[in-house]
Protein backbone atom coordinates (compact mmCIF):
# COMPACT_ATOMS: atom_id res chain seq x y z
CA UNK A 1 0.00 0.00 0.00
CA UNK A 2 1.50 3.24 -1.03
CA UNK A 3 1.60 6.21 1.65
CA UNK A 4 -0.95 8.75 1.61
CA UNK A 5 -0.48 12.48 3.14
CA UNK A 6 -4.00 14.57 2.55
CA UNK A 7 -3.63 17.76 2.63
CA UNK A 8 -7.22 19.37 3.63
CA UNK A 9 -9.77 21.30 5.72
CA UNK A 10 -12.26 20.19 8.37
CA UNK A 11 -14.60 21.99 6.85
CA UNK A 12 -14.20 22.20 3.15
CA UNK A 13 -16.66 19.70 1.20
CA UNK A 14 -14.30 18.92 -0.94
CA UNK A 15 -12.03 18.05 1.46
CA UNK A 16 -14.78 16.02 3.60
CA UNK A 17 -16.04 13.98 0.20
CA UNK A 18 -12.34 12.79 0.03
CA UNK A 19 -12.10 11.83 3.60
CA UNK A 20 -14.95 9.96 3.36
CA UNK A 21 -14.39 8.12 -0.03
CA UNK A 22 -11.07 7.19 1.63
CA UNK A 23 -12.58 6.07 5.00
CA UNK A 24 -15.10 3.69 3.26
CA UNK A 25 -12.05 2.45 1.21
CA UNK A 26 -10.48 1.65 4.79
CA UNK A 27 -7.40 3.60 3.30
CA UNK A 28 -5.81 5.06 6.17
CA UNK A 29 -3.38 8.20 5.64
CA UNK A 30 -1.56 11.05 7.54
CA UNK A 31 -3.93 14.25 7.47
CA UNK A 32 -2.08 17.45 7.34
CA UNK A 33 -4.78 20.41 8.38
CA UNK A 34 -4.28 23.40 6.01
CA UNK A 35 -5.65 26.18 7.94
CA UNK A 36 -7.81 28.69 5.57
CA UNK A 37 -7.54 31.45 7.76
CA UNK A 38 -3.70 30.93 7.39
CA UNK A 39 -4.19 31.30 3.42
CA UNK A 40 -1.43 28.50 4.00
CA UNK A 41 -3.50 27.30 0.57
CA UNK A 42 -2.32 30.04 -1.34
CA UNK A 43 1.39 29.80 -0.24
CA UNK A 44 3.63 28.62 -2.84
CA UNK A 45 4.23 25.39 -1.53
CA UNK A 46 1.00 24.89 -1.32
CA UNK A 47 0.17 26.18 -4.68
CA UNK A 48 2.94 23.70 -6.05
CA UNK A 49 0.83 20.18 -4.99
CA UNK A 50 -2.21 21.97 -6.38
CA UNK A 51 -1.77 25.25 -8.22
CA UNK A 52 -5.95 25.92 -8.37
CA UNK A 53 -4.75 26.82 -4.72
CA UNK A 54 -7.63 24.92 -3.08
CA UNK A 55 -7.93 22.22 -1.01
CA UNK A 56 -7.73 19.09 -0.78
CA UNK A 57 -4.57 17.92 -2.40
CA UNK A 58 -3.76 13.78 -1.71
CA UNK A 59 0.09 13.12 -1.50
CA UNK A 60 0.15 9.40 -3.04
CA UNK A 61 4.08 8.29 -2.59
CA UNK A 62 4.65 12.17 -3.08
CA UNK A 63 2.50 12.77 -6.20
CA UNK A 64 0.10 14.95 -5.74
CA UNK A 65 -3.56 14.62 -6.99
CA UNK A 66 -6.64 17.26 -7.10
CA UNK A 67 -10.06 17.55 -7.10
CA UNK A 68 -12.06 15.91 -5.17
CA UNK A 69 -14.43 13.91 -7.21
CA UNK A 70 -11.45 13.05 -9.94
CA UNK A 71 -9.81 11.62 -7.28
CA UNK A 72 -12.70 9.91 -5.54
CA UNK A 73 -13.01 8.31 -9.13
CA UNK A 74 -9.29 7.29 -9.58
CA UNK A 75 -9.60 5.91 -5.84
CA UNK A 76 -12.27 3.79 -6.42
CA UNK A 77 -10.60 2.46 -9.61
CA UNK A 78 -7.75 1.78 -7.94
CA UNK A 79 -9.03 0.35 -4.42
CA UNK A 80 -12.44 -1.30 -5.81
CA UNK A 81 -13.69 -2.73 -2.70
CA UNK A 82 -16.06 -1.69 -1.53
CA UNK A 83 -17.22 -0.47 -4.92
CA UNK A 84 -18.29 2.77 -4.87
CA UNK A 85 -19.32 3.40 -8.50
CA UNK A 86 -22.04 1.49 -10.35
CA UNK A 87 -21.32 -0.87 -12.98
CA UNK A 88 -23.77 0.29 -15.47
CA UNK A 89 -22.61 2.96 -18.08
CA UNK A 90 -25.83 4.97 -18.00
CA UNK A 91 -25.53 4.69 -13.87
CA UNK A 92 -21.97 5.59 -14.22
CA UNK A 93 -23.17 8.53 -16.31
CA UNK A 94 -25.63 9.61 -13.40
CA UNK A 95 -23.12 9.43 -11.03
CA UNK A 96 -21.03 12.06 -12.62
CA UNK A 97 -23.94 14.11 -13.31
CA UNK A 98 -24.84 14.37 -10.24
CA UNK A 99 -21.52 15.22 -8.64
CA UNK A 100 -21.17 17.56 -11.29
CA UNK A 101 -24.34 19.44 -10.37
CA UNK A 102 -22.80 19.45 -6.49
CA UNK A 103 -19.95 20.93 -7.55
CA UNK A 104 -21.48 23.65 -10.27
CA UNK A 105 -24.31 24.24 -8.72
CA UNK A 106 -24.41 23.52 -4.46
CA UNK A 107 -20.89 24.77 -3.87
CA UNK A 108 -21.51 27.96 -4.98
CA UNK A 109 -23.99 28.16 -3.00
CA UNK A 110 -23.01 26.51 0.54
CA UNK A 111 -19.96 28.46 0.17
CA UNK A 112 -21.96 32.04 0.21
CA UNK A 113 -22.71 30.63 3.90
CA UNK A 114 -19.60 29.21 4.99
CA UNK A 115 -17.65 32.14 3.63
CA UNK A 116 -19.37 34.81 5.23
CA UNK A 117 -19.33 32.96 8.52
CA UNK A 118 -15.58 32.62 8.65
CA UNK A 119 -14.12 34.24 6.15
CA UNK A 120 -16.06 37.90 6.15
CA UNK A 121 -15.02 38.89 9.51
CA UNK A 122 -11.30 38.80 8.61
CA UNK A 123 -11.83 40.03 5.20
CA UNK A 124 -13.51 43.04 6.45
CA UNK A 125 -10.92 44.43 7.98
CA UNK A 126 -8.28 44.30 5.37
CA UNK A 127 -7.00 47.54 4.27
CA UNK A 128 -7.18 48.13 0.34
CA UNK A 129 -3.36 46.90 0.34
CA UNK A 130 -3.66 44.26 2.58
CA UNK A 131 -6.49 43.48 0.06
CA UNK A 132 -4.01 43.81 -3.09
CA UNK A 133 -1.33 41.63 -1.52
CA UNK A 134 -4.29 38.77 -0.46
CA UNK A 135 -5.94 39.08 -4.20
CA UNK A 136 -2.24 38.85 -6.03
CA UNK A 137 -1.90 35.18 -4.19
CA UNK A 138 -5.35 33.48 -4.85
CA UNK A 139 -4.36 31.49 -8.39
CA UNK A 140 -7.88 30.97 -10.08
CA UNK A 141 -9.78 34.32 -11.28
CA UNK A 142 -13.39 32.78 -9.13
CA UNK A 143 -11.61 32.91 -6.12
CA UNK A 144 -10.33 35.93 -6.27
CA UNK A 145 -14.13 37.22 -6.78
CA UNK A 146 -14.72 35.26 -3.77
CA UNK A 147 -12.26 36.96 -1.74
CA UNK A 148 -12.88 40.86 -3.08
CA UNK A 149 -16.70 40.33 -2.18
CA UNK A 150 -15.98 38.95 1.73
CA UNK A 151 -13.66 42.10 2.01
CA UNK A 152 -15.74 45.28 0.09
CA UNK A 153 -19.02 43.62 -0.94
CA UNK A 154 -20.46 40.48 1.28
CA UNK A 155 -23.28 38.35 0.03
CA UNK A 156 -26.66 40.17 0.57
CA UNK A 157 -29.51 38.62 2.54
CA UNK A 158 -30.96 37.82 -0.59
CA UNK A 159 -28.24 36.22 -2.14
CA UNK A 160 -27.78 34.05 1.02
CA UNK A 161 -31.59 33.23 0.89
CA UNK A 162 -31.20 32.24 -2.96
CA UNK A 163 -28.79 30.40 -2.26
CA UNK A 164 -30.20 28.67 0.64
CA UNK A 165 -32.99 27.89 -1.19
CA UNK A 166 -30.03 25.59 -4.38
CA UNK A 167 -29.62 23.58 -1.30
CA UNK A 168 -33.45 22.80 -0.15
CA UNK A 169 -33.84 22.32 -4.09
CA UNK A 170 -30.79 19.35 -3.49
CA UNK A 171 -32.77 18.06 -0.99
CA UNK A 172 -35.29 17.66 -3.01
CA UNK A 173 -33.65 15.91 -6.14
CA UNK A 174 -31.93 13.44 -3.47
CA UNK A 175 -35.61 12.83 -1.89
CA UNK A 176 -36.74 11.53 -5.70
CA UNK A 177 -33.79 9.48 -5.77
CA UNK A 178 -33.51 7.54 -2.15
CA UNK A 179 -37.31 7.32 -1.77
CA UNK A 180 -38.09 3.56 -0.70
CA UNK A 181 -34.72 3.06 0.68
CA UNK A 182 -32.64 3.35 -2.07
CA UNK A 183 -29.42 5.42 -2.88
CA UNK A 184 -28.72 8.77 -4.75
CA UNK A 185 -28.06 6.76 -7.87
CA UNK A 186 -29.25 3.07 -8.46
CA UNK A 187 -29.68 0.63 -5.59
CA UNK A 188 -25.97 1.28 -4.35
CA UNK A 189 -24.71 3.49 -2.15
CA UNK A 190 -21.73 5.36 -4.39
CA UNK A 191 -19.22 8.51 -5.30
CA UNK A 192 -23.34 10.18 -5.35
CA UNK A 193 -23.70 9.70 -2.23
CA UNK A 194 -20.53 10.69 -0.64
CA UNK A 195 -20.46 13.94 -2.76
CA UNK A 196 -24.30 15.25 -1.15
CA UNK A 197 -23.01 14.07 2.73
CA UNK A 198 -20.62 17.33 2.97
CA UNK A 199 -23.62 19.67 1.91
CA UNK A 200 -26.42 17.61 3.01
CA UNK A 201 -24.53 18.22 6.44
CA UNK A 202 -24.86 21.94 6.12
CA UNK A 203 -28.55 21.85 5.46
CA UNK A 204 -29.16 19.88 8.71
CA UNK A 205 -27.13 22.98 10.64
CA UNK A 206 -28.86 25.84 8.25
CA UNK A 207 -32.40 24.69 7.84
CA UNK A 208 -32.98 21.02 9.66
CA UNK A 209 -36.63 21.23 8.91
CA UNK A 210 -35.49 20.34 5.55
CA UNK A 211 -34.34 17.07 6.53
CA UNK A 212 -37.01 15.88 9.24
CA UNK A 213 -39.50 12.96 7.79
CA UNK A 214 -41.98 14.83 8.06
CA UNK A 215 -40.80 17.38 5.25
CA UNK A 216 -38.84 14.45 3.15
CA UNK A 217 -39.23 10.79 4.47
CA UNK A 218 -36.57 9.67 2.07
CA UNK A 219 -33.84 12.13 3.01
CA UNK A 220 -34.72 11.11 6.66
CA UNK A 221 -34.59 7.89 6.07
CA UNK A 222 -31.58 8.26 3.70
CA UNK A 223 -29.28 10.35 5.94
CA UNK A 224 -29.97 8.59 8.74
CA UNK A 225 -28.44 5.33 7.29
CA UNK A 226 -25.32 7.44 6.15
CA UNK A 227 -24.76 8.79 9.73
CA UNK A 228 -25.02 4.73 10.71
CA UNK A 229 -22.13 3.87 8.69
CA UNK A 230 -19.10 3.70 10.30
CA UNK A 231 -16.83 5.90 7.57
CA UNK A 232 -19.53 8.73 8.66
CA UNK A 233 -17.66 9.19 11.80
CA UNK A 234 -14.12 7.70 10.76
CA UNK A 235 -14.60 11.11 8.14
CA UNK A 236 -15.18 13.47 11.36
CA UNK A 237 -17.64 16.05 9.33
CA UNK A 238 -18.44 17.27 12.53
CA UNK A 239 -20.33 20.99 12.67
CA UNK A 240 -19.04 23.90 10.49
CA UNK A 241 -18.57 26.27 14.03
CA UNK A 242 -16.69 23.58 16.02
CA UNK A 243 -14.37 22.50 13.05
CA UNK A 244 -13.91 25.99 12.30
CA UNK A 245 -11.85 26.74 15.83
CA UNK A 246 -8.00 26.64 14.47
CA UNK A 247 -7.76 24.17 18.10
CA UNK A 248 -10.25 21.80 16.90
CA UNK A 249 -8.94 18.23 16.87
CA UNK A 250 -10.96 14.90 16.09
CA UNK A 251 -12.01 12.59 18.31
CA UNK A 252 -10.55 9.17 18.84
CA UNK A 253 -12.88 6.63 16.47
CA UNK B 1 -28.01 0.20 -31.89
CA UNK B 2 -29.82 2.85 -30.81
CA UNK B 3 -31.27 5.77 -32.18
CA UNK B 4 -28.67 8.84 -32.31
CA UNK B 5 -30.06 12.55 -32.73
CA UNK B 6 -27.48 15.14 -31.74
CA UNK B 7 -28.47 18.36 -31.05
CA UNK B 8 -25.33 20.80 -31.57
CA UNK B 9 -24.10 23.83 -32.80
CA UNK B 10 -21.49 23.86 -35.94
CA UNK B 11 -19.07 26.15 -34.26
CA UNK B 12 -19.82 25.46 -30.69
CA UNK B 13 -16.67 23.37 -29.00
CA UNK B 14 -18.10 21.29 -26.79
CA UNK B 15 -20.36 19.80 -29.56
CA UNK B 16 -17.09 19.63 -31.62
CA UNK B 17 -15.83 17.42 -29.11
CA UNK B 18 -19.35 14.76 -29.31
CA UNK B 19 -19.12 15.10 -32.77
CA UNK B 20 -15.57 13.71 -33.16
CA UNK B 21 -16.44 11.43 -30.02
CA UNK B 22 -19.11 9.78 -32.41
CA UNK B 23 -17.36 10.22 -35.62
CA UNK B 24 -14.29 8.10 -34.09
CA UNK B 25 -16.33 5.40 -32.75
CA UNK B 26 -18.42 4.91 -36.17
CA UNK B 27 -21.89 6.18 -34.42
CA UNK B 28 -24.47 7.80 -37.05
CA UNK B 29 -26.46 9.97 -35.91
CA UNK B 30 -29.52 12.57 -37.06
CA UNK B 31 -27.59 15.89 -36.62
CA UNK B 32 -30.21 18.93 -35.50
CA UNK B 33 -28.33 22.05 -35.93
CA UNK B 34 -29.36 24.44 -33.18
CA UNK B 35 -29.50 28.05 -33.93
CA UNK B 36 -27.66 29.78 -31.20
CA UNK B 37 -28.55 33.47 -32.62
CA UNK B 38 -32.39 32.27 -33.13
CA UNK B 39 -31.62 30.90 -29.27
CA UNK B 40 -33.45 27.82 -29.61
CA UNK B 41 -31.09 26.99 -27.02
CA UNK B 42 -32.96 29.21 -24.00
CA UNK B 43 -36.21 27.84 -25.53
CA UNK B 44 -38.80 25.91 -23.32
CA UNK B 45 -38.52 22.84 -25.58
CA UNK B 46 -34.79 22.83 -25.40
CA UNK B 47 -34.35 23.03 -21.74
CA UNK B 48 -36.62 20.23 -21.29
CA UNK B 49 -34.05 18.43 -23.12
CA UNK B 50 -31.07 20.10 -21.37
CA UNK B 51 -32.21 22.22 -17.91
CA UNK B 52 -29.16 24.25 -18.30
CA UNK B 53 -29.84 25.45 -21.76
CA UNK B 54 -26.77 24.86 -23.78
CA UNK B 55 -25.82 21.74 -26.60
CA UNK B 56 -25.16 20.11 -27.14
CA UNK B 57 -27.60 17.02 -25.98
CA UNK B 58 -27.64 13.80 -27.17
CA UNK B 59 -31.18 11.54 -27.27
CA UNK B 60 -30.17 8.22 -27.05
CA UNK B 61 -33.67 6.14 -27.89
CA UNK B 62 -35.45 9.65 -26.78
CA UNK B 63 -33.52 9.81 -23.48
CA UNK B 64 -31.52 13.03 -23.30
CA UNK B 65 -27.82 12.76 -22.39
CA UNK B 66 -25.46 16.38 -21.61
CA UNK B 67 -22.36 17.67 -20.38
CA UNK B 68 -19.65 16.68 -23.29
CA UNK B 69 -17.24 14.74 -21.06
CA UNK B 70 -19.90 12.94 -19.35
CA UNK B 71 -21.35 12.06 -22.51
CA UNK B 72 -18.27 11.23 -24.20
CA UNK B 73 -17.13 8.91 -20.97
CA UNK B 74 -20.36 7.63 -21.30
CA UNK B 75 -20.27 6.72 -25.02
CA UNK B 76 -16.63 4.99 -24.29
CA UNK B 77 -18.31 2.61 -21.76
CA UNK B 78 -21.36 1.85 -24.06
CA UNK B 79 -19.24 1.29 -27.12
CA UNK B 80 -15.94 0.18 -25.93
CA UNK B 81 -14.00 -0.27 -29.77
CA UNK B 82 -12.06 2.20 -30.66
CA UNK B 83 -11.24 3.15 -26.91
CA UNK B 84 -11.02 6.13 -25.98
CA UNK B 85 -9.79 6.26 -22.37
CA UNK B 86 -6.34 4.26 -20.90
CA UNK B 87 -6.88 1.10 -18.91
CA UNK B 88 -4.43 2.76 -16.19
CA UNK B 89 -6.17 4.64 -13.63
CA UNK B 90 -3.65 7.21 -13.28
CA UNK B 91 -3.90 7.69 -16.86
CA UNK B 92 -7.96 8.06 -16.89
CA UNK B 93 -7.01 10.40 -13.94
CA UNK B 94 -4.50 12.38 -16.16
CA UNK B 95 -7.77 12.27 -18.65
CA UNK B 96 -10.45 13.84 -16.66
CA UNK B 97 -8.02 16.15 -14.82
CA UNK B 98 -7.41 17.55 -18.69
CA UNK B 99 -10.82 17.20 -19.70
CA UNK B 100 -11.85 19.58 -16.64
CA UNK B 101 -8.93 21.83 -17.56
CA UNK B 102 -10.40 22.43 -20.66
CA UNK B 103 -14.29 23.19 -19.30
CA UNK B 104 -12.57 25.34 -16.39
CA UNK B 105 -9.77 27.03 -18.17
CA UNK B 106 -10.20 27.35 -21.84
CA UNK B 107 -14.00 27.30 -22.30
CA UNK B 108 -14.21 30.74 -20.77
CA UNK B 109 -11.08 31.72 -22.92
CA UNK B 110 -12.40 30.46 -26.30
CA UNK B 111 -15.66 32.18 -25.64
CA UNK B 112 -14.69 35.50 -25.07
CA UNK B 113 -13.42 35.40 -28.37
CA UNK B 114 -16.08 33.28 -30.07
CA UNK B 115 -18.86 35.65 -28.58
CA UNK B 116 -17.53 38.95 -29.63
CA UNK B 117 -17.51 37.94 -32.83
CA UNK B 118 -20.97 36.46 -33.04
CA UNK B 119 -23.46 37.07 -30.51
CA UNK B 120 -22.15 41.02 -29.45
CA UNK B 121 -23.08 42.49 -33.04
CA UNK B 122 -26.44 41.23 -32.36
CA UNK B 123 -27.18 41.69 -28.46
CA UNK B 124 -25.45 45.21 -28.65
CA UNK B 125 -28.85 46.35 -30.31
CA UNK B 126 -31.24 44.97 -27.46
CA UNK B 127 -32.99 47.34 -25.67
CA UNK B 128 -33.25 47.04 -22.38
CA UNK B 129 -36.37 44.62 -22.15
CA UNK B 130 -35.46 43.11 -24.81
CA UNK B 131 -31.83 42.60 -22.97
CA UNK B 132 -34.14 41.85 -19.59
CA UNK B 133 -36.53 39.09 -21.76
CA UNK B 134 -33.79 37.33 -23.00
CA UNK B 135 -32.10 37.12 -19.63
CA UNK B 136 -35.07 35.85 -18.19
CA UNK B 137 -34.99 33.53 -20.67
CA UNK B 138 -31.45 32.07 -19.81
CA UNK B 139 -31.28 29.28 -17.04
CA UNK B 140 -27.60 29.68 -15.85
CA UNK B 141 -26.24 32.56 -13.81
CA UNK B 142 -23.30 32.34 -15.40
CA UNK B 143 -24.32 32.21 -18.89
CA UNK B 144 -26.84 35.24 -17.87
CA UNK B 145 -23.59 37.23 -16.80
CA UNK B 146 -22.10 36.62 -20.51
CA UNK B 147 -25.38 37.71 -22.42
CA UNK B 148 -25.48 40.89 -20.32
CA UNK B 149 -21.47 41.43 -21.09
CA UNK B 150 -22.41 40.84 -24.97
CA UNK B 151 -24.85 43.46 -24.74
CA UNK B 152 -23.72 45.96 -22.19
CA UNK B 153 -19.88 45.90 -21.64
CA UNK B 154 -18.22 44.13 -23.93
CA UNK B 155 -14.86 42.33 -22.98
CA UNK B 156 -11.74 44.41 -23.29
CA UNK B 157 -8.95 44.01 -25.30
CA UNK B 158 -7.09 43.60 -22.05
CA UNK B 159 -9.39 40.71 -21.35
CA UNK B 160 -9.08 39.18 -25.09
CA UNK B 161 -5.69 39.05 -24.93
CA UNK B 162 -5.38 37.58 -21.41
CA UNK B 163 -7.99 34.57 -22.88
CA UNK B 164 -5.68 34.42 -25.76
CA UNK B 165 -2.64 34.00 -23.37
CA UNK B 166 -4.70 31.23 -22.04
CA UNK B 167 -5.06 29.23 -25.50
CA UNK B 168 -1.41 29.87 -26.05
CA UNK B 169 -0.53 28.40 -22.64
CA UNK B 170 -3.17 25.64 -23.67
CA UNK B 171 -0.70 24.96 -26.88
CA UNK B 172 2.83 25.09 -24.39
CA UNK B 173 0.95 21.86 -22.19
CA UNK B 174 -0.47 20.02 -25.24
CA UNK B 175 3.47 19.72 -26.53
CA UNK B 176 4.34 18.88 -23.00
CA UNK B 177 2.35 15.91 -23.75
CA UNK B 178 2.58 15.15 -27.24
CA UNK B 179 6.59 15.73 -27.67
CA UNK B 180 8.22 12.60 -29.02
CA UNK B 181 5.33 11.63 -31.31
CA UNK B 182 2.57 11.16 -28.45
CA UNK B 183 -0.77 11.78 -27.99
CA UNK B 184 -2.04 14.16 -25.06
CA UNK B 185 -2.25 11.45 -22.06
CA UNK B 186 0.05 8.50 -22.26
CA UNK B 187 1.07 6.84 -25.90
CA UNK B 188 -2.67 6.34 -27.42
CA UNK B 189 -5.35 8.98 -28.45
CA UNK B 190 -7.81 9.52 -25.91
CA UNK B 191 -10.49 11.90 -24.75
CA UNK B 192 -7.77 14.14 -23.56
CA UNK B 193 -6.73 14.68 -27.24
CA UNK B 194 -11.09 14.75 -28.62
CA UNK B 195 -11.28 17.72 -25.65
CA UNK B 196 -8.64 19.70 -27.38
CA UNK B 197 -9.32 19.90 -30.80
CA UNK B 198 -12.16 22.23 -30.79
CA UNK B 199 -9.78 25.10 -29.04
CA UNK B 200 -6.44 23.74 -31.27
CA UNK B 201 -8.60 24.66 -34.18
CA UNK B 202 -9.33 28.29 -32.58
CA UNK B 203 -5.93 28.76 -32.19
CA UNK B 204 -5.20 27.95 -36.17
CA UNK B 205 -7.62 31.10 -36.79
CA UNK B 206 -6.09 33.40 -33.72
CA UNK B 207 -2.90 32.35 -33.64
CA UNK B 208 -1.59 30.28 -36.43
CA UNK B 209 1.96 30.81 -35.48
CA UNK B 210 1.68 29.48 -32.41
CA UNK B 211 1.07 25.82 -33.76
CA UNK B 212 3.86 26.06 -36.22
CA UNK B 213 6.31 23.51 -36.26
CA UNK B 214 9.31 26.58 -35.44
CA UNK B 215 7.14 27.50 -32.52
CA UNK B 216 5.96 23.82 -30.85
CA UNK B 217 7.12 21.06 -33.32
CA UNK B 218 4.92 18.24 -30.80
CA UNK B 219 2.08 20.37 -31.29
CA UNK B 220 2.17 20.69 -34.92
CA UNK B 221 3.00 17.21 -35.62
CA UNK B 222 0.09 15.93 -32.89
CA UNK B 223 -2.18 18.89 -34.96
CA UNK B 224 -0.94 16.79 -38.51
CA UNK B 225 -1.61 13.51 -37.14
CA UNK B 226 -5.35 14.58 -35.14
CA UNK B 227 -6.33 15.97 -38.94
CA UNK B 228 -5.64 13.01 -40.62
CA UNK B 229 -7.74 10.94 -38.73
CA UNK B 230 -10.90 10.13 -40.89
CA UNK B 231 -12.96 11.32 -38.15
CA UNK B 232 -11.44 14.51 -38.32
CA UNK B 233 -13.34 14.94 -41.53
CA UNK B 234 -16.41 13.70 -40.72
CA UNK B 235 -16.86 15.77 -37.26
CA UNK B 236 -16.84 18.95 -39.70
CA UNK B 237 -14.60 21.15 -37.42
CA UNK B 238 -14.58 24.23 -39.75
CA UNK B 239 -13.86 27.25 -40.00
CA UNK B 240 -15.32 29.65 -37.42
CA UNK B 241 -16.90 32.07 -39.49
CA UNK B 242 -17.75 30.05 -42.38
CA UNK B 243 -20.02 27.61 -39.64
CA UNK B 244 -21.21 30.97 -37.95
CA UNK B 245 -23.12 31.56 -41.38
CA UNK B 246 -26.78 30.43 -41.01
CA UNK B 247 -26.77 28.66 -44.50
CA UNK B 248 -23.98 26.56 -43.63
CA UNK B 249 -24.22 23.09 -44.80
CA UNK B 250 -21.36 20.79 -44.18
CA UNK B 251 -19.71 18.95 -47.38
CA UNK B 252 -20.37 15.42 -48.20
CA UNK B 253 -17.60 13.54 -46.41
Amino acid sequence: MPEFVLYHGWTSSASRKVRLCMAEKGLEYEGRHIELLSFEHHSDWFKKLNPSGKVPALLIDGVPFVESNIINEYLDEMYPEPSLMPTDPRLRYDVRMFTLYIDGTCLPAVQKHNWMGRMRPVAMKWTDEELEARLAAVPTEERRKVWYRMARDPYTDEELQTALDILIDMCDRIEDGVRSGGWIVGDNYSLADIAAVPYVRRVEELAPDALSAAERPGVADWWARIKARPAYAKAHIGGYDEQSDPDYRPPAV
